[in-house]
């Protein structure tokens, strides 16, 4: 597939200006930070901005402070995110907090927020576009957070439904899954109307990725060791729990609460077994693939409305991206 | 004294811009960040920012959203340092992340930052002015996030020297105590020699600051609850320590570096008392007081040089500020 080539090519570039923006040393910022961004990350969220750029007509080559910015923003957010939800293991290898201890972790993240507003405000762009792209960067930044908090604060809720997930998703996952593309349409000179329907396409997608994200901790476990049900060890609120907790009988719904408010260390793998039979019991994995389908069908509907005369590309991802994973 | 009402007067200004920033809310993000903010913060640093946007015939209701921003800086900080640093209490209260948890500490530090660059974002000034208000805000984040990547990795090291700790204190301490002034110079369109003058004056009043900081931790405490020693309960590479190691004979090095290893739980009152007796045998408190001195004397000839008529504000302020405490 082409948009694969893409991603390829333009996250080398991406990798070139992060070491710019951050040599690769032995100090304690440095150390931790090229840990974690060297682990295996696809650079896909960047690569879009590039793609974006350029298949409406823009100079990829602008857009790259940006695009790093974005990944920036990805690893920062990861960074601190499984200091908070207690997450031991990214990409297979212990996490940064883990190996470098919270301070550090927490300093290398707040380190990273600033380099990326530092690629955008030293980007060789106009005063306006800069501010614009600031603009989004901070919108994004904020909303994720709100996720974030809104995220971890559900954890083992009775009153979970599927419309606080749809909310947490939009926040959390939507925002800084599709700033890289609005930042790539800006860059390119894009109309308002076309940034709009991006933004469109974006907040179906984030939420469609992550249910698919819940779905493959069921089989094959997100990069935690092999771990199936780490969401499950975690009491995380997943769109199946959404989904189950509003179908279960009383007393299903009362065991499956208790089991997501077990501590980690104590939810054993027959234990996740358990709530995986309680999910297939009220179908919650069929629907939930149903569910992520229909928010692809709304991406794709939104590509149709998006006011350029290049459609394909962004057909192209929004097939690659129902393909993947976060 | 002239200067402390008017710290009074703008301080109010900004409280009222930070309600509009953040409402105050019973959230997961409003509620641990006005429990915080509340805590009595004296809003010395957004009011300098508007006092000398004032004396140098600025308008002060521009620099408002900046000078929120840099009040909104040093409380992010607060907030992830005392997480970092592993301190209970601050002003007097429990810590944030002691009260709320550490993942809402993290979120919320994290979702104040984000609010500052929007006040800047959104400032009533013109494009240029922002971008280069967006500038200092985020060399300021970025060199006060790398000292406290310094500090929290001196922690009981045998080889630190006062040059270490002046270079820690000017990235950690100096930037974000100065960068109100110099934003309120920006905007009212101060010449870049006199910016280049209140940033040396920074570079001297903020280690003049904490050595103050330091000293006082061994009197009166830092707000830990009428705790005094704090620094060498947690082993914080302090001035009095650096200069202490640089004089000490073997046997009491060793024995300094020992205590400040000691876990902060068994480090107790009488060997806190051990090491001061230690500072004091090596006059490490009477040295640290005439550096202090020396680095002040230092703030007043750059005010000297500032390129303005008006010189006498920055005296008050340099007066004001050597008298108090962080």
């Amino acid at each position: 597939m082409e948009i694969e080539e893409s991603l390829k090519k333009y996250g080398k570039g991406i990798d070139e200006h992060l070491k710019k923006l951050f040599p690769v040393r032995d100090d304690y910022l440095s150390e931790p930070i090229w840990y974690h961004m060297d682990t295996g990350g696809k650079r896909m969220r960047p690569a879009l901005c590039l793609i974006v750029c350029e298949a409406l007509g823009g100079n990829p080559d602008e857009a790259v402070p940006f695009a790093a910015a974005v990944e920036i923003l990805h690893n920062m957010f990861l960074m601190h995110d499984d200091i908070e939800d207690g997450d031991t293991m990214r990409r297979d290898k212990p996490a940064v907090w883990v190996k470098y201890g919270t301070a550090n972790a927490i300093n290398a993240g707040d380190y990273l927020l600033g380099r990326a507003y530092r690629s955008i405000l030293d980007g060789n762009l106009p005063q306006g576009k800069r501010l614009r792209l600031l603009d989004i960067f901070t919108l994004t930044y904020e909303k994720t957070v709100e996720g974030q908090a809104l995220d971890i604060n559900w954890r083992g809720s009775t009153k979970f439904t599927i419309e606080d997930y749809l909310r947490t998703v939009e926040l959390k996952t939507a925002y800084y899954l599709t700033c890289g593309m609005v930042g790539g349409a800006v860059i390119a000179g894009a109309s308002d109307g076309a940034i709009d329907k991006i933004w469109e396409l974006g907040k179906s997608m984030g939420p469609a990725f992550q249910i698919r994200d819940d779905l493959i901790d069921l089989t094959v476990g997100k990069g935690r060791g092999g771990v199936i049900g780490s969401d499950i060890k975690e009491g995380k609120p997943s769109f199946l729990y959404a989904y189950t907790l509003s179908k279960a009988g009383a007393a299903d719904k009362e065991r499956l609460v208790e089991i997501m408010l077990k501590p980690r260390e104590s939810t054993s793998a027959s234990v996740v077994d358990e709530v995986i039979k309680l999910y297939k019991k009220y179908d919650a994995i069929n629907y939930s693939q149903r569910f992520a389908e229909g928010l692809v069908e709304k991406a794709f509907k939104a590509i149709e409305e998006i006011p350029v005369e290049n459609k394909a590309t962004f057909r192209e991802i929004a097939q690659f991206m129902a393909q993947r994973t976060a």
